[in-house]
Protein backbone atom coordinates (compact mmCIF):
# COMPACT_ATOMS: atom_id res chain seq x y z
CA UNK A 1 0.00 0.00 0.00
CA UNK A 2 1.72 3.41 -1.04
CA UNK A 3 0.39 6.47 0.96
CA UNK A 4 -2.20 7.47 -1.96
CA UNK A 5 -4.03 3.88 -1.50
CA UNK A 6 -5.79 5.14 1.38
CA UNK A 7 -7.44 8.01 -0.55
CA UNK A 8 -11.12 8.23 -0.58
CA UNK A 9 -12.93 8.74 -3.63
CA UNK A 10 -16.26 9.73 -4.54
CA UNK A 11 -17.58 8.37 -8.24
CA UNK A 12 -19.97 10.37 -9.54
CA UNK A 13 -21.82 9.12 -12.56
CA UNK A 14 -22.70 5.28 -12.92
CA UNK A 15 -22.10 4.75 -16.76
CA UNK A 16 -19.55 2.65 -18.59
CA UNK A 17 -16.64 4.70 -17.57
CA UNK A 18 -17.65 5.39 -14.16
CA UNK A 19 -18.04 1.33 -13.79
CA UNK A 20 -14.70 0.06 -15.00
CA UNK A 21 -12.52 3.31 -13.37
CA UNK A 22 -14.18 2.45 -10.62
CA UNK A 23 -13.36 -1.36 -10.55
CA UNK A 24 -10.04 -0.50 -11.74
CA UNK A 25 -9.45 1.94 -8.41
CA UNK A 26 -10.44 -0.71 -6.24
CA UNK A 27 -8.39 -3.60 -7.57
CA UNK A 28 -5.79 -1.03 -7.12
CA UNK A 29 -6.02 -0.56 -3.33
CA UNK A 30 -8.18 2.74 -3.34
CA UNK A 31 -11.50 3.22 -1.98
CA UNK A 32 -14.71 4.55 -3.60
CA UNK A 33 -17.06 5.85 -0.62
CA UNK A 34 -19.93 7.26 -2.42
CA UNK A 35 -21.63 6.57 -5.59
CA UNK A 36 -24.09 9.02 -7.06
CA UNK A 37 -26.15 8.64 -10.13
CA UNK A 38 -29.82 10.47 -10.76
CA UNK A 39 -30.84 7.09 -11.17
CA UNK A 40 -31.08 5.40 -7.77
CA UNK A 41 -30.80 1.64 -9.05
CA UNK A 42 -27.97 2.44 -11.51
CA UNK A 43 -26.00 4.08 -8.34
CA UNK A 44 -27.24 1.16 -6.09
CA UNK A 45 -26.02 -1.32 -8.62
CA UNK A 46 -22.70 -0.06 -9.00
CA UNK A 47 -22.34 0.67 -4.85
CA UNK A 48 -22.70 -2.86 -4.47
CA UNK A 49 -20.37 -4.21 -6.89
CA UNK A 50 -17.78 -1.25 -5.10
CA UNK A 51 -19.27 -2.20 -1.52
CA UNK A 52 -19.71 1.74 -1.15
CA UNK A 53 -22.39 4.07 -0.50
CA UNK A 54 -24.50 5.48 -2.90
CA UNK A 55 -27.26 8.55 -3.23
CA UNK A 56 -29.22 9.67 -6.51
CA UNK A 57 -29.56 13.17 -4.92
CA UNK A 58 -26.56 15.70 -5.39
CA UNK A 59 -27.10 18.05 -2.38
CA UNK A 60 -26.72 14.09 -0.53
CA UNK A 61 -22.85 13.65 -1.78
CA UNK A 62 -20.23 13.15 0.85
CA UNK A 63 -17.91 16.33 2.00
CA UNK A 64 -15.58 13.23 3.05
CA UNK A 65 -13.98 12.71 -0.19
CA UNK A 66 -10.43 12.96 -0.96
CA UNK A 67 -11.37 13.10 -4.86
CA UNK A 68 -14.72 13.85 -7.01
CA UNK A 69 -14.25 11.69 -10.20
CA UNK A 70 -17.20 13.43 -12.62
CA UNK A 71 -17.74 10.20 -15.26
CA UNK A 72 -20.76 11.90 -16.85
CA UNK A 73 -22.05 13.12 -20.50
CA UNK A 74 -20.08 16.78 -21.16
CA UNK A 75 -23.57 17.98 -20.73
CA UNK A 76 -23.71 16.89 -17.40
CA UNK A 77 -20.28 18.26 -15.96
CA UNK A 78 -20.66 22.32 -15.50
CA UNK A 79 -24.03 21.83 -13.74
CA UNK A 80 -22.33 19.51 -11.11
CA UNK A 81 -19.13 21.12 -11.13
CA UNK A 82 -21.80 23.89 -9.62
CA UNK A 83 -23.74 21.80 -7.36
CA UNK A 84 -21.29 19.61 -5.42
CA UNK A 85 -20.14 21.65 -2.24
CA UNK A 86 -16.04 20.88 -3.01
CA UNK A 87 -14.07 22.96 -1.13
CA UNK A 88 -9.95 21.85 -0.64
CA UNK A 89 -10.59 18.50 -2.33
CA UNK A 90 -9.61 17.60 -5.95
CA UNK A 91 -12.41 17.42 -8.42
CA UNK A 92 -11.54 15.87 -11.70
CA UNK A 93 -13.56 15.12 -14.65
CA UNK A 94 -13.02 11.75 -17.43
CA UNK A 95 -13.85 13.54 -20.58
CA UNK A 96 -11.36 13.91 -23.74
CA UNK A 97 -13.36 17.34 -25.05
CA UNK A 98 -14.21 19.33 -22.23
CA UNK A 99 -11.90 21.51 -21.07
CA UNK A 100 -10.28 21.66 -17.52
CA UNK A 101 -11.06 24.97 -17.07
CA UNK A 102 -14.57 24.21 -16.55
CA UNK A 103 -13.66 24.31 -13.08
CA UNK A 104 -12.20 27.68 -12.63
CA UNK A 105 -13.93 29.15 -9.34
CA UNK A 106 -15.96 26.39 -8.44
CA UNK A 107 -12.87 24.17 -7.32
CA UNK A 108 -9.73 24.97 -5.71
CA UNK A 109 -7.87 21.74 -6.74
CA UNK A 110 -9.12 20.20 -10.06
CA UNK A 111 -8.14 17.90 -13.20
CA UNK A 112 -9.12 16.11 -15.82
CA UNK A 113 -8.19 12.18 -15.82
CA UNK A 114 -9.12 11.09 -19.49
CA UNK A 115 -8.53 7.18 -19.79
CA UNK A 116 -8.43 6.94 -24.11
CA UNK A 117 -10.70 3.83 -24.69
CA UNK A 118 -14.17 3.13 -25.97
CA UNK A 119 -16.00 1.61 -22.97
CA UNK A 120 -18.71 -1.02 -24.13
CA UNK A 121 -21.41 -2.45 -21.12
CA UNK A 122 -20.59 -6.47 -20.62
CA UNK A 123 -17.34 -5.93 -21.83
CA UNK A 124 -14.35 -5.86 -19.85
CA UNK A 125 -11.25 -4.12 -21.15
CA UNK A 126 -7.93 -4.11 -19.02
CA UNK A 127 -7.54 -0.83 -17.44
CA UNK A 128 -3.88 -1.43 -17.14
CA UNK A 129 -3.38 -1.34 -21.49
CA UNK A 130 -4.98 1.65 -21.61
CA UNK A 131 -3.70 5.15 -21.90
CA UNK A 132 -4.72 8.35 -19.47
CA UNK A 133 -4.45 11.67 -20.23
CA UNK A 134 -4.12 13.67 -17.28
CA UNK A 135 -4.29 17.10 -16.44
CA UNK A 136 -4.01 19.40 -12.94
CA UNK A 137 -4.73 22.76 -12.47
CA UNK A 138 -1.50 23.02 -10.53
CA UNK A 139 1.86 20.83 -10.02
CA UNK A 140 -0.42 19.00 -6.75
CA UNK A 141 -3.08 18.21 -8.48
CA UNK A 142 -1.32 16.86 -11.53
CA UNK A 143 1.30 15.35 -9.59
CA UNK A 144 -1.58 13.39 -7.65
CA UNK A 145 -3.48 12.50 -10.73
CA UNK A 146 -0.10 11.01 -11.96
CA UNK A 147 0.21 8.93 -9.30
CA UNK A 148 -3.50 7.54 -9.49
CA UNK A 149 -3.10 6.71 -12.95
CA UNK A 150 0.08 4.98 -12.66
CA UNK A 151 -1.96 2.89 -10.30
CA UNK A 152 -4.41 1.95 -13.10
CA UNK A 153 -2.06 1.91 -15.92
CA UNK A 154 1.05 1.10 -17.59
CA UNK A 155 0.46 4.30 -19.88
CA UNK A 156 -0.03 8.10 -18.43
CA UNK A 157 0.33 11.47 -20.45
CA UNK A 158 0.02 15.05 -19.16
CA UNK A 159 -1.37 16.93 -21.73
CA UNK A 160 -3.11 20.23 -22.01
CA UNK A 161 -6.71 20.62 -22.65
CA UNK A 162 -5.78 21.38 -26.03
CA UNK A 163 -3.40 18.39 -27.04
CA UNK A 164 -6.10 16.42 -25.29
CA UNK A 165 -9.20 17.71 -27.59
CA UNK A 166 -6.99 16.60 -30.66
CA UNK A 167 -6.40 13.14 -29.48
CA UNK A 168 -10.17 13.11 -29.17
CA UNK A 169 -10.35 13.96 -32.27
CA UNK A 170 -8.17 11.61 -33.54
CA UNK A 171 -9.84 9.04 -31.39
CA UNK A 172 -13.16 9.62 -32.81
CA UNK A 173 -11.68 8.67 -36.55
CA UNK A 174 -10.01 5.49 -34.70
CA UNK A 175 -13.25 3.89 -33.25
CA UNK A 176 -16.23 5.83 -33.79
CA UNK A 177 -15.66 6.14 -37.66
CA UNK A 178 -13.94 2.95 -37.88
CA UNK A 179 -16.47 1.74 -36.28
CA UNK A 180 -18.90 2.63 -38.50
CA UNK A 181 -17.51 1.81 -41.51
CA UNK A 182 -17.39 -1.99 -40.08
CA UNK A 183 -21.23 -1.36 -39.79
CA UNK A 184 -21.60 -0.32 -43.62
CA UNK A 185 -19.25 -3.56 -44.19
CA UNK A 186 -22.15 -5.10 -42.61
CA UNK A 187 -24.56 -3.74 -44.60
CA UNK A 188 -23.14 -3.95 -47.45
CA UNK A 189 -22.80 -7.89 -47.03
CA UNK A 190 -26.56 -8.52 -46.03
CA UNK A 191 -27.73 -7.09 -49.77
CA UNK A 192 -26.06 -10.87 -50.60
CA UNK A 193 -26.37 -12.84 -47.23
CA UNK A 194 -23.11 -12.97 -46.59
CA UNK A 195 -21.90 -13.65 -43.03
CA UNK A 196 -20.41 -10.23 -41.32
CA UNK A 197 -17.61 -12.96 -39.66
CA UNK A 198 -15.89 -13.41 -43.35
CA UNK A 199 -14.53 -9.75 -42.58
CA UNK A 200 -13.25 -10.49 -39.18
CA UNK A 201 -9.73 -11.69 -39.67
CA UNK A 202 -9.49 -8.79 -42.04
CA UNK A 203 -10.05 -6.45 -39.47
CA UNK A 204 -8.14 -8.20 -37.00
CA UNK A 205 -5.44 -8.09 -39.13
CA UNK A 206 -5.87 -4.75 -40.48
CA UNK A 207 -5.82 -3.24 -37.23
CA UNK A 208 -2.69 -5.33 -35.91
CA UNK A 209 -0.84 -4.88 -39.09
CA UNK A 210 -0.30 -0.56 -37.58
CA UNK A 211 1.54 -2.05 -35.14
CA UNK A 212 4.64 -2.31 -37.35
CA UNK A 213 3.68 -0.78 -40.26
CA UNK A 214 2.32 2.95 -40.17
CA UNK A 215 -1.09 3.33 -41.72
CA UNK A 216 0.35 6.06 -44.20
CA UNK A 217 2.62 3.04 -45.34
CA UNK A 218 0.56 0.41 -45.37
CA UNK A 219 -2.25 1.47 -47.32
CA UNK A 220 -3.98 -0.80 -50.10
CA UNK A 221 -7.04 -1.55 -52.14
CA UNK A 222 -8.20 0.43 -55.40
CA UNK A 223 -8.47 4.08 -54.19
CA UNK A 224 -4.33 4.27 -53.46
CA UNK A 225 -3.85 2.48 -57.17
CA UNK A 226 -6.29 4.62 -58.82
CA UNK A 227 -8.04 1.61 -60.00
CA UNK A 228 -10.64 3.38 -61.74
CA UNK A 229 -11.88 0.11 -63.12
CA UNK A 230 -12.70 -1.44 -59.74
CA UNK A 231 -13.68 2.02 -58.27
CA UNK A 232 -16.34 2.36 -60.80
CA UNK A 233 -17.36 -1.31 -60.07
CA UNK A 234 -17.74 -0.73 -56.45
CA UNK A 235 -19.74 2.26 -56.91
CA UNK A 236 -22.45 0.92 -59.18
CA UNK A 237 -23.62 -1.32 -56.40
CA UNK A 238 -23.97 1.07 -53.91
CA UNK A 239 -26.04 2.66 -56.07
CA UNK A 240 -28.80 1.43 -53.53
CA UNK A 241 -27.30 4.23 -50.94
CA UNK A 242 -26.12 8.04 -52.35
CA UNK A 243 -25.16 8.82 -49.19
CA UNK A 244 -22.66 5.57 -48.54
CA UNK A 245 -22.12 6.22 -52.27
CA UNK A 246 -20.48 9.43 -51.33
CA UNK A 247 -18.37 8.43 -48.17
CA UNK A 248 -16.76 5.60 -50.63
CA UNK A 249 -16.16 8.61 -53.62
CA UNK A 250 -14.85 10.96 -50.60
CA UNK A 251 -12.62 8.11 -48.82
CA UNK A 252 -11.10 7.11 -51.82
CA UNK A 253 -10.05 10.60 -53.31
CA UNK A 254 -8.94 11.30 -49.40
CA UNK A 255 -6.27 8.31 -49.66
CA UNK A 256 -5.50 9.04 -53.54
CA UNK A 257 -4.24 12.48 -52.60
CA UNK A 258 -2.77 11.69 -49.11
CA UNK A 259 -0.77 8.99 -51.27
CA UNK A 260 0.33 11.38 -53.88
CA UNK A 261 1.01 14.43 -51.80
CA UNK A 262 -1.92 16.80 -53.45
CA UNK B 1 -1.17 -37.30 -48.47
CA UNK B 2 -4.15 -36.86 -49.91
CA UNK B 3 -5.13 -37.37 -53.57
CA UNK B 4 -4.67 -33.89 -54.43
CA UNK B 5 -1.55 -33.65 -52.94
CA UNK B 6 0.53 -34.31 -55.68
CA UNK B 7 -1.15 -31.58 -57.73
CA UNK B 8 1.53 -29.48 -59.60
CA UNK B 9 0.70 -26.10 -59.64
CA UNK B 10 2.06 -23.09 -61.40
CA UNK B 11 2.25 -19.29 -59.82
CA UNK B 12 2.19 -16.92 -62.17
CA UNK B 13 2.93 -13.57 -60.19
CA UNK B 14 5.44 -12.92 -57.64
CA UNK B 15 3.80 -10.21 -55.31
CA UNK B 16 2.40 -10.20 -51.67
CA UNK B 17 -0.68 -12.76 -52.47
CA UNK B 18 1.32 -14.98 -54.70
CA UNK B 19 4.00 -15.16 -52.24
CA UNK B 20 2.04 -16.08 -48.90
CA UNK B 21 -0.30 -18.32 -50.92
CA UNK B 22 2.37 -20.02 -52.29
CA UNK B 23 3.81 -20.83 -48.83
CA UNK B 24 1.00 -21.97 -47.72
CA UNK B 25 -0.02 -24.44 -50.60
CA UNK B 26 3.68 -25.79 -49.91
CA UNK B 27 2.75 -25.85 -46.64
CA UNK B 28 -0.13 -27.80 -47.36
CA UNK B 29 1.96 -30.46 -49.23
CA UNK B 30 1.40 -29.09 -53.02
CA UNK B 31 3.92 -28.61 -55.28
CA UNK B 32 4.62 -25.62 -56.96
CA UNK B 33 6.42 -26.27 -60.07
CA UNK B 34 6.81 -22.79 -61.79
CA UNK B 35 6.91 -19.55 -60.73
CA UNK B 36 6.36 -16.55 -63.37
CA UNK B 37 6.92 -12.68 -63.08
CA UNK B 38 7.57 -10.59 -65.84
CA UNK B 39 10.40 -9.08 -63.18
CA UNK B 40 13.33 -11.78 -63.49
CA UNK B 41 14.49 -10.85 -60.13
CA UNK B 42 11.29 -11.38 -58.61
CA UNK B 43 10.35 -14.58 -59.96
CA UNK B 44 13.68 -15.74 -59.00
CA UNK B 45 13.31 -14.46 -55.50
CA UNK B 46 9.80 -16.87 -54.78
CA UNK B 47 10.91 -19.66 -56.91
CA UNK B 48 14.02 -19.87 -54.60
CA UNK B 49 11.78 -20.07 -51.55
CA UNK B 50 9.38 -22.86 -53.28
CA UNK B 51 12.05 -25.01 -54.62
CA UNK B 52 10.64 -24.47 -57.42
CA UNK B 53 11.68 -23.33 -61.69
CA UNK B 54 10.97 -19.84 -62.49
CA UNK B 55 10.50 -17.56 -66.00
CA UNK B 56 9.88 -13.90 -66.44
CA UNK B 57 8.82 -15.32 -70.19
CA UNK B 58 5.29 -15.73 -70.73
CA UNK B 59 5.42 -18.49 -73.15
CA UNK B 60 7.82 -20.23 -71.18
CA UNK B 61 5.17 -21.17 -68.71
CA UNK B 62 5.56 -24.64 -68.79
CA UNK B 63 2.65 -26.90 -69.82
CA UNK B 64 2.97 -29.56 -67.04
CA UNK B 65 1.22 -27.56 -64.43
CA UNK B 66 -2.28 -29.35 -63.12
CA UNK B 67 -3.40 -25.54 -61.81
CA UNK B 68 -2.61 -22.04 -62.77
CA UNK B 69 -3.23 -19.31 -60.29
CA UNK B 70 -2.93 -16.06 -61.45
CA UNK B 71 -2.07 -14.01 -58.70
CA UNK B 72 -1.79 -10.56 -59.95
CA UNK B 73 -3.57 -7.43 -60.44
CA UNK B 74 -6.84 -7.05 -62.28
CA UNK B 75 -5.70 -5.20 -65.16
CA UNK B 76 -2.69 -8.22 -65.82
CA UNK B 77 -4.98 -11.16 -65.90
CA UNK B 78 -7.13 -10.68 -69.20
CA UNK B 79 -4.06 -10.68 -71.08
CA UNK B 80 -1.86 -13.50 -69.00
CA UNK B 81 -5.04 -15.51 -69.42
CA UNK B 82 -4.76 -14.77 -73.57
CA UNK B 83 -1.55 -15.75 -73.53
CA UNK B 84 -0.60 -18.55 -71.45
CA UNK B 85 -1.52 -22.16 -73.46
CA UNK B 86 -3.54 -23.42 -71.28
CA UNK B 87 -5.93 -26.80 -72.22
CA UNK B 88 -7.96 -28.61 -70.68
CA UNK B 89 -5.83 -27.64 -66.84
CA UNK B 90 -7.58 -25.75 -64.01
CA UNK B 91 -6.52 -22.01 -64.42
CA UNK B 92 -7.75 -19.55 -61.49
CA UNK B 93 -7.15 -15.80 -60.67
CA UNK B 94 -7.15 -14.54 -57.00
CA UNK B 95 -9.17 -11.27 -57.53
CA UNK B 96 -11.92 -10.06 -55.30
CA UNK B 97 -13.32 -7.44 -57.83
CA UNK B 98 -12.60 -9.53 -61.47
CA UNK B 99 -15.65 -11.50 -62.63
CA UNK B 100 -14.93 -15.56 -63.22
CA UNK B 101 -15.74 -15.31 -67.05
CA UNK B 102 -12.98 -13.11 -67.64
CA UNK B 103 -11.72 -16.82 -68.73
CA UNK B 104 -14.41 -17.71 -70.83
CA UNK B 105 -13.29 -18.83 -74.43
CA UNK B 106 -9.62 -18.98 -72.79
CA UNK B 107 -9.63 -21.96 -70.84
CA UNK B 108 -11.91 -25.35 -69.95
CA UNK B 109 -11.98 -25.39 -67.07
CA UNK B 110 -11.25 -22.32 -64.57
CA UNK B 111 -12.25 -20.59 -61.62
CA UNK B 112 -11.78 -18.29 -58.69
CA UNK B 113 -9.84 -18.32 -55.49
CA UNK B 114 -10.01 -15.35 -53.71
CA UNK B 115 -8.38 -15.11 -50.31
CA UNK B 116 -10.32 -12.21 -48.03
CA UNK B 117 -7.27 -10.62 -46.15
CA UNK B 118 -4.88 -7.43 -46.84
CA UNK B 119 -1.16 -9.34 -47.73
CA UNK B 120 1.81 -6.72 -47.01
CA UNK B 121 5.53 -7.31 -47.94
CA UNK B 122 8.04 -8.66 -44.47
CA UNK B 123 4.42 -9.57 -42.36
CA UNK B 124 3.40 -13.29 -42.55
CA UNK B 125 -0.11 -13.71 -41.49
CA UNK B 126 -1.62 -17.38 -41.18
CA UNK B 127 -3.26 -18.86 -43.99
CA UNK B 128 -5.62 -20.96 -41.64
CA UNK B 129 -7.59 -18.11 -40.79
CA UNK B 130 -8.14 -16.46 -44.37
CA UNK B 131 -11.50 -16.93 -45.76
CA UNK B 132 -11.45 -17.73 -49.34
CA UNK B 133 -14.01 -17.60 -51.57
CA UNK B 134 -14.20 -19.97 -54.83
CA UNK B 135 -16.11 -20.09 -57.94
CA UNK B 136 -15.69 -23.06 -60.57
CA UNK B 137 -17.20 -22.85 -64.23
CA UNK B 138 -18.30 -26.63 -63.42
CA UNK B 139 -18.96 -29.15 -60.84
CA UNK B 140 -15.45 -30.19 -61.09
CA UNK B 141 -13.68 -26.79 -60.82
CA UNK B 142 -15.69 -25.92 -58.19
CA UNK B 143 -15.10 -29.48 -55.90
CA UNK B 144 -11.41 -28.87 -57.23
CA UNK B 145 -10.90 -25.22 -55.78
CA UNK B 146 -13.01 -25.88 -52.57
CA UNK B 147 -10.95 -29.41 -51.76
CA UNK B 148 -7.43 -26.79 -52.35
CA UNK B 149 -9.34 -24.28 -50.08
CA UNK B 150 -9.66 -26.65 -47.21
CA UNK B 151 -6.19 -27.33 -47.27
CA UNK B 152 -4.94 -24.43 -46.73
CA UNK B 153 -8.10 -22.83 -44.74
CA UNK B 154 -10.57 -23.27 -42.51
CA UNK B 155 -13.25 -21.20 -43.95
CA UNK B 156 -14.10 -21.62 -47.55
CA UNK B 157 -17.12 -20.10 -48.72
CA UNK B 158 -18.45 -20.33 -52.39
CA UNK B 159 -19.69 -17.59 -53.76
CA UNK B 160 -20.36 -16.14 -57.57
CA UNK B 161 -18.48 -13.21 -59.23
CA UNK B 162 -21.61 -10.58 -58.33
CA UNK B 163 -21.23 -11.82 -54.53
CA UNK B 164 -17.67 -11.63 -54.66
CA UNK B 165 -17.52 -8.22 -55.73
CA UNK B 166 -20.24 -7.20 -52.81
CA UNK B 167 -17.59 -8.98 -50.43
CA UNK B 168 -14.98 -7.20 -51.92
CA UNK B 169 -16.64 -3.94 -51.56
CA UNK B 170 -17.30 -4.36 -48.29
CA UNK B 171 -13.64 -5.17 -47.40
CA UNK B 172 -12.70 -2.11 -48.93
CA UNK B 173 -14.60 -0.22 -46.23
CA UNK B 174 -13.50 -2.52 -43.32
CA UNK B 175 -9.76 -2.72 -44.60
CA UNK B 176 -9.06 0.27 -46.94
CA UNK B 177 -10.56 2.79 -45.79
CA UNK B 178 -10.39 1.86 -41.74
CA UNK B 179 -6.98 1.71 -42.51
CA UNK B 180 -7.29 5.73 -44.09
CA UNK B 181 -8.88 6.69 -40.54
CA UNK B 182 -6.37 5.68 -38.93
CA UNK B 183 -3.57 7.18 -40.89
CA UNK B 184 -5.71 10.45 -40.47
CA UNK B 185 -6.15 9.76 -37.12
CA UNK B 186 -2.00 10.04 -37.07
CA UNK B 187 -1.78 13.06 -39.17
CA UNK B 188 -4.25 15.04 -36.60
CA UNK B 189 -2.12 13.47 -33.21
CA UNK B 190 0.88 15.14 -35.56
CA UNK B 191 -0.08 18.73 -35.03
CA UNK B 192 0.48 18.21 -31.30
CA UNK B 193 3.23 15.78 -31.47
CA UNK B 194 1.16 13.45 -29.76
CA UNK B 195 2.19 9.60 -30.42
CA UNK B 196 0.38 7.43 -32.46
CA UNK B 197 0.56 4.44 -30.67
CA UNK B 198 -1.14 6.44 -27.68
CA UNK B 199 -4.40 4.84 -29.57
CA UNK B 200 -3.32 1.20 -30.51
CA UNK B 201 -5.40 -0.39 -27.47
CA UNK B 202 -8.41 1.72 -28.87
CA UNK B 203 -7.79 0.52 -32.36
CA UNK B 204 -7.42 -3.07 -31.16
CA UNK B 205 -10.65 -2.90 -28.97
CA UNK B 206 -12.59 -1.01 -31.53
CA UNK B 207 -11.51 -3.99 -33.85
CA UNK B 208 -11.70 -6.52 -31.54
CA UNK B 209 -15.34 -5.77 -29.71
CA UNK B 210 -17.39 -6.52 -33.27
CA UNK B 211 -16.64 -10.33 -32.51
CA UNK B 212 -19.51 -9.96 -29.49
CA UNK B 213 -21.21 -6.94 -30.08
CA UNK B 214 -23.09 -5.78 -34.02
CA UNK B 215 -21.26 -2.42 -34.62
CA UNK B 216 -24.70 -1.12 -35.27
CA UNK B 217 -25.41 -1.64 -31.74
CA UNK B 218 -21.63 -0.70 -30.43
CA UNK B 219 -21.59 2.78 -31.98
CA UNK B 220 -20.07 5.33 -29.48
CA UNK B 221 -19.09 8.71 -29.92
CA UNK B 222 -20.17 12.39 -30.51
CA UNK B 223 -21.91 11.99 -33.70
CA UNK B 224 -24.37 9.17 -32.68
CA UNK B 225 -25.27 11.23 -29.81
CA UNK B 226 -25.93 14.07 -32.56
CA UNK B 227 -23.12 15.98 -29.20
CA UNK B 228 -23.04 19.30 -31.81
CA UNK B 229 -21.08 21.09 -29.02
CA UNK B 230 -18.42 18.57 -29.64
CA UNK B 231 -18.73 18.04 -32.93
CA UNK B 232 -18.44 21.71 -33.08
CA UNK B 233 -15.15 21.89 -31.29
CA UNK B 234 -13.55 18.90 -33.75
CA UNK B 235 -14.34 20.97 -36.91
CA UNK B 236 -13.33 23.69 -35.75
CA UNK B 237 -9.82 21.82 -35.16
CA UNK B 238 -9.63 20.60 -38.92
CA UNK B 239 -10.22 23.93 -40.28
CA UNK B 240 -6.11 23.07 -41.75
CA UNK B 241 -7.62 20.39 -44.05
CA UNK B 242 -11.09 20.80 -45.44
CA UNK B 243 -10.99 17.26 -47.16
CA UNK B 244 -10.45 15.71 -43.73
CA UNK B 245 -13.26 18.35 -42.33
CA UNK B 246 -15.57 17.04 -44.75
CA UNK B 247 -15.11 13.79 -43.85
CA UNK B 248 -15.41 14.19 -40.73
CA UNK B 249 -19.03 15.77 -41.38
CA UNK B 250 -20.12 13.18 -43.79
CA UNK B 251 -18.81 10.28 -41.59
CA UNK B 252 -20.86 12.11 -38.66
CA UNK B 253 -24.02 12.65 -40.25
CA UNK B 254 -24.03 9.04 -41.98
CA UNK B 255 -23.49 8.03 -38.42
CA UNK B 256 -26.19 9.69 -37.47
CA UNK B 257 -29.27 8.47 -39.88
CA UNK B 258 -28.08 5.29 -39.71
CA UNK B 259 -28.30 4.79 -35.61
CA UNK B 260 -31.86 7.16 -35.87
CA UNK B 261 -33.32 5.34 -39.40
CA UNK B 262 -34.12 8.20 -41.39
Amino acid sequence: MDKYSGKRIVMVGSGNVACQLSKALLDAGYQIIQVYSRTAAHARALAVTLNSSWTDQVSEITEQGDLYILAVSDSAIPQLADQINIKSQLVVHTSGSMEMNIFRGKAKNYGVFYPLQTFSKNRTVDFKNIPVAVEGNNKESEATLSHLGQQVSERIIKLNSTDRLYLHLAAVFACNFTNHLYHLASLILDKKNIPFDLLLPLIHETAGKIRTIHPGEGQTGPAVRNDQIVIKKHLDLLSFSPEIRELYDLLSRSIYSLAHDR
